[in-house]
């Protein structure tokens, strides 16, 4: 059986999700989709807004066929780490292609840049190098970089577009790790990474949905840009936790944690850098809500995401210490299986190169505690007393 | 002017406090009652009931002269430092005598014990060493040494009873720091320390007043055992914060900082030891309340009192390093006064011989800072969103 792997989120599932998986399917032939999925905790640094078992019943009752972990040590890091970990373990349980959405919407420019970048790596370095010194973000370094590189950027993938970033750092670790998986890219409709939803449009952002339910609209009210089988597993999550997963959710604990633990502290947690630990410690003191917050950590040196994804590792515990024990994925952790799925495990179970894991139990690699440990952690922001969820939960089967 | 001090939680402030207070002026034949109180956690470790400002608005309005905080370090300690700390801050502040209260009720008792206890300490730590090697609490090594130095223990204070022993310390702490202030004791008067409240009594132990009011009497209902002047102060506390003070209220920030920490990080934080914090990181997993998490951690190696003080101490962040850094109290924070408080300030300003500190802007000395952190843990447990209040409160006048 032939597989093409795509590395998601789904947070929540919605009908461009729905696209790009069909998309996948037929455009590189193959019998199943498999996703590697984020955890509870996302690549912008935020807690879920649906939980990981919620988001793996969307994408199973959607016709993805496998749906297995992404590890919080990659879903919470850099487009190159988190490219890095999604590849792996595609790689690892043997899919002879990948996916990605993207802006571009054809692979022939990323392969372009991918060649240019390789051929003249050392003086794209130099130039990043330069730019970060004089005080800009590194993405905006890199991208500086790459345009003075390619020109007029004609025929090479346009890295300013998230989904083109992605997608290059995927072809990327494809590359670097030698994998033999094709990559094949689909053209992302209807709606920018960040858009607002607007009346009469079936797709909207992942994004745009989330805020509209922060404004109140009812998962009813958004299910024209979601596929049918979304609705009921969000109205379950909703039912069980009583609303669904943000920063502003998760405030008070991330508050106390950040005060409780002083600026010297602080400094241990991953991706924490430059002391802006007195600044996040100091703005903590003063706002009540997380967009205040925020709005006095932000600056120009810093994306929102990347303050995003430190306060996630303070909020979890997750130190430099712990980020820099690791290498590479130790195994594989599933999350729920369509029949066509069970029967390609079934099939290829000894070509598979990593351990299988369908239950936390048997997790005793120091990445996938880790994994445990960040649901105990989201469990309580949601307000949940439930914290051996990840323990009494089986991979879920859609037969 | 001369000042009779005493070293108090009033938690809440209650008949047998005003008692107390009422019997110290009597016996000192001091112009004034100079009390140092305890801030946001308390010797039992746990949270306080009612917060330092209400606790100070109680204790002027039922006569009380000056109202000082016992800083958190000794706040939280075992008796013996507990001790340490009230007894340097009513050196400093000039009182000629201390009172305390006991069951014992006169002072010739402890007098003897001090001697017996001074001549015969090589011997007296040998048995408690000896005695704690078979695995018994600390406490009852303590009490088990000390009979069998005393014999039948006639004509000296009997260590079995919990305010005979922090007497018992008062006199230690004073005797080591070469202090002049005079001993004196009351006898407490018609509830033992823990008891629950009876009906027709007019004196409860603070212990059973909080209990019945966790048990759904309200303010007024339980006002038969508290002066007058403590109503009020309780009510706005209840109003402000829509609950009072307890390790159950503030149980799901305790978790959460329990399971983000892990038993490796546990360890730093002071009075954990012998391997606790596995037993403490494994019953937070398990345990949705308090009471269910305390039964589960609970020994006879460890009291319930110990315990609370570790969970105190990893609550705040609160690690042995800082433990280990503090000396004498550097400072007096003052919390409230009377008229004839603020005369005595005044008179005695220049003999007084730690500086008098009103704001706590002020405050630079570390064990100060601590203070100001601890009031920031304490409010986010109260579900308060105004963590400036420490910055913000002048100490309280009562003219």
């Amino acid at each position: 059986m032939k597989a093409v792997g795509v590395i998601v989120e789904y947070n929540p599932f919605h009908n461009g999700h729905l696209h790009h998986a069909q998309q996948a399917r037929a455009e590189s032939g193959a019998d199943l989709v498999i996703a590697v999925m984020s955890g509870q905790f996302l690549q912008r640094g935020e807690p879920a807004f649906a939980d990981k078992w919620t988001r793996t019943q969307m994408a199973l009752d959607a016709g993805i066929d496998l749906v297995i972990e992404l590890p919080y040590v990659y879903a919470t890091a850099q487009a190159s780490d988190f490219a890095k970990g999604g590849i792996a373990l595609l790689e690892a349980i043997g899919c002879s292609s990948f996916c990605f959405g993207s802006e571009q919407g054809s692979i022939a420019p990323f392969l372009n840049s991918r060649e240019l970048l390789t051929e003249r790596s050392a003086e794209y370095q130099h130039l990043i190098h330069e730019a970060v010194q004089t005080g800009i973000s590194y993405p905006k370094a890199l991208n500086n970089a790459y345009l003075s590189l390619t020109g007029n950027g004609a025929g090479f993938a346009d890295l300013t577009q998230p989904n083109n970033i992605l997608g290059f750092h995927y072809l990327e670790a494809a590359q670097n790790s030698g994998s033999s998986m094709k990559p094949l890219t689909i053209q992302r409709i209807g709606a920018n990474y960040h858009d607002p939803i607007r009346a009469g449009l079936p797709i909207a952002s992942a994004t745009g949905i989330r805020e509209a339910f922060f404004k109140g609209e009812s998962v009813d009210e958004l299910s024209s840009y979601m596929p049918e089988s979304s609705i009921l597993p969000l109205k379950n999550m909703e039912q069980e936790y009583g609303t669904f997963g943000s920063w502003e959710q998760f405030y008070p604990l991330l508050r106390f944690t950040v005060l409780r633990e002083g600026p010297a502290n602080l400094k241990r947690f991953a991706e924490i850098t430059e002391g802006i630990e007195n600044l996040i410690y100091q703005s903590a003191k003063t706002a009540n809500d997380f967009e205040s917050f925020i709005s006095l950590v932000k600056s120009k040196r810093f994306t929102r995401t990347r303050i995003q994804r430190m306060l996630t590792h303070i909020y979890t515990g997750f130190t430099w210490q712990l980020l820099r024990s690791f290498e590479a994925p130790g195994y594989i952790r599933l999350l729920g299986m369509s029949a066509t799925g069970r029967s390609y495990l079934n099939q290829t179970k000894k070509n598979i190169k990593l351990p299988l894991v369908s239950r936390a139990a048997e997790l005793h690699d120091e990445m996938g505690k880790l994994d445990i440990h960040a649901t105990a952690m989201y469990l309580q922001g949601m307000g949940s007393a439930d914290l051996k969820k990840e323990f009494t939960t089986p991979p879920i089967y859609r037969g």
